[in-house]
C-alpha cells in the first residue's frame, strides 16, 4: 500500500513472504463470478493475503510492535470497529469489513494486497510472530490457517478426544489435519480415491484414512465423527457424510462452492446435526492461532 | 398398549384426548416414504403420539405417579437406556428409541400409540401434567411443542431481547409463536402470502409479520433474527431467509420435507450461519417445557 502513509496507529511490514491463496485462483478464473477484470496476480489488482514480514516503523500510538518485531496481515485491514460483532472481535463479519486487496479503505487510500515490497496496516489488523518462527512457512496460516482453526474452537473440538473429519486435503485441509493432531483430537482424512492415502496419515500424522467412495468403509465409521472440516470448494454430495456425524454434530463448510448443495433434511433432523459456515475468524483469534501455532512448531 | 401388563415401573394412563399429529397425515398418504399399508388412522397401525389422560395404575416402584394424576406420553416409550445420549437426557436421539405406535418394545409387545382406551407405559417415559392445566388443549405439546421448545432452548432463542422468526403457522407454527412469546422474544411470522397476517398478530399475538415474497419487506429484515424456526415439510427455497438471520444465527428444521433443500454456502459462511436439523426432545425437557406451559397458561 504505497499511498498510504504510516499513520500514529499503524506499523509499515517488509514484506518477506506472501501465500498464494487458493481465493488468488477463484478471482483469476472468475469462480465465485464476482472478478472485476483485468486481473494480473502478482501484479494489478491483487489478491494476495497471507502477508508476512518484518516490522520497519511505527505510528506513535502503537504497543504491540517495535521495529524488528516479525508481523503479518490477513485476509482484512479493517472493520467498522462499532459494530457488536466488532465488539465481540468477530471483525471477520462486520459488515464493514476492508478486504487486504481490491478494496478502498476508509481513508480513500485502495488495498493491493501482499505481493508488493511493503505494507502500511493499522496495529489492530496486523498479527505479530514469535521470533524463531519460521516465516516462509507461517504465511499460509494467515488464511488457511484461521479458516481451519476458527471453527475448530468455536465448536470445541480442540480437545483430546474429540473425533474431526477433514474432507479435501489440499491447503485447508492439510493445514485442518495438522491443527486437529496438535490439539490432541483424532482426525480422520477423507478422499475420493485412496491416492491421499501416504500424505495424509504417513506425512501429516492422520490417525485414519477413509475413501468417500467405498460404501462399506463410510458405513463402518457412521456417527463416529464430532464434527467435519469440509473444504471442498466444489459442488458435492454431503448426504454420506452427514451419516458419519455423532449426534449434534457439525458439518463446517470452509470451501465456498459457487452452485447449491442438495441438503436432505432427515439426516439433519434425526441427529440433530448442523451444517455450519464459517470464514477465516476475528482479529484476536487470528493472534491466538499464530501463538498457538508458534509453541507446537517449538 | 391393550397387550402389555403393568410393571413395577409402569403407569397405566386411561387416554382422554390424543392429537393428530401431521406426521399421522404423513403415514396415511406415505409423504416420507416408509409407511406399512394397510393404514386405517384410529383403528390399524395407528401412528398418534400426542397422547393425555389419567393414572389408573401404578407400580411398586414408580415414585413420580401416583393414582388419578394427569399424565401424558409423547412420541416414543422406550430407548437403550445406557448409551451417552440417554445418559443425557437426549433419548429422542437414542438409535435404540422405541416410537410410540408402530413398533416393537424391547419387550416384545406392540407400541399402538393413543386411539386407544390406556396405554401402559414405563414411568421415565410418562409425562407429568399440572392439576389445573387443560388436558384437551395440552395434548399436541407432545410432540408440536416439545419439536419447537428444544431446539429455542438448545440455541438460547428463550431470553428476552431474542428476535425468533416463524416460518410456517400450522401446527408447529402456532405453538413456536405461543412459547416465542412467552419466553420474552420478538417474534416475527414470515408466511407467502398476506393471507396468515391476521391469525398471527391479531390471536397469536406475534410482533411482527412478513410476506416472504415482497422483496422490500424481506430486505427491510436482512441481519434481524436470532434464529429461524422452519416449520414448512415441503421442499422449498430457504436462501431468502438465511439473509434474514444475524452473524452466528441458526435456522433450526423442525419440518421434514422428503426432497432436498438447495443450499448456498456463501450466506452460510459470510454470516458464520448455520441449518440445524432438530426432533422432539428428551423426556427431561418435555417435562420442562409442559411444566412451563402449565406455569404460564395460568
Amino acid at each position: 500500500m504505497l499511498d498510504r502513509k504510516n499513520g500514529e496507529n499503524d506499523v509499515t511490514i517488509k514484506i518477506l513472504y506472501c501465500g498464494i491463496c487458493h481465493s488468488d485462483l477463484h478471482s483469476v478464473k472468475n469462480g465465485w463470478q464476482n472478478s472485476v477484470y483485468p486481473i494480473v496476480p502478482g501484479i494489478y489488482r491483487r489478491c494476495s493475503h497471507e502477508i508476512v514480514g518484518v516490522v520497519t516503523e511505527v505510528g506513535g500510538k502503537v504497543g504491540r510492535f517495535k521495529l524488528g518485531d516479525h508481523a503479518g496481515v490477513d485476509c482484512m485491514v479493517n472493520s467498522c470497529r462499532s459494530w457488536h460483532e466488532c465488539a465481540r472481535h468477530h471483525e471477520n463479519y462486520c459488515p464493514g469489513m476492508i478486504m487486504t486487496c481490491n478494496a478502498t479503505d476508509a481513508d480513500g487510500t485502495v488495498t493491493y494486497g501482499g505481493y508488493s515490497d511493503s505494507i502500511v496496516v493499522e496495529e489492530h489488523f496486523a498479527v505479530k510472530f514469535p521470533a524463531g518462527m519460521p516465516l516462509d512457512r507461517s504465511a499460509p496460516l494467515l488464511c488457511a490457517g484461521i479458516t481451519v482453526y476458527s471453527p475448530m474452537k468455536r465448536f470445541g473440538l480442540d480437545v483430546p478426544g474429540k473425533h474431526i473429519e477433514v474432507v479435501g486435503l489440499g491447503g485447508l485441509g492439510h493445514v485442518a489435519v495438522k491443527f486437529g493432531k496438535a490439539f490432541g483430537a483424532k482426525v480422520t482424512v477423507i478422499s475420493t480415491s485412496p491416492s491421499k492415502r501416504q500424505e495424509a496419515v504417513e506425512r501429516l500424522g492422520a490417525n485414519a484414512f477413509l475413501v468417500s467412495k467405498d460404501p462399506d468403509e463410510m458405513k463402518g465409521a457412521w456417527g463416529t465423527m464430532d464434527g467435519i472440516i469440509n473444504t471442498v470448494s466444489a459442488a458435492h454430495d454431503v448426504t454420506p457424510w452427514l451419516f458419519l456425524l455423532k449426534t449434534s454434530g457439525q458439518m463446517i463448510m470452509v470451501g465456498a462452492p459457487l452452485k447449491p448443495l442438495e441438503i436432505y433434511a432427515f439426516p439433519l433432523l434425526l441427529g440433530g446435526k448442523s451444517i455450519v459456515g464459517s470464514i477465516i475468524g476475528g482479529m484476536k483469534e487470528t493472534q491466538e492461532m499464530i501463538d498457538f501455532a508458534g509453541l507446537v512448531a517449538e
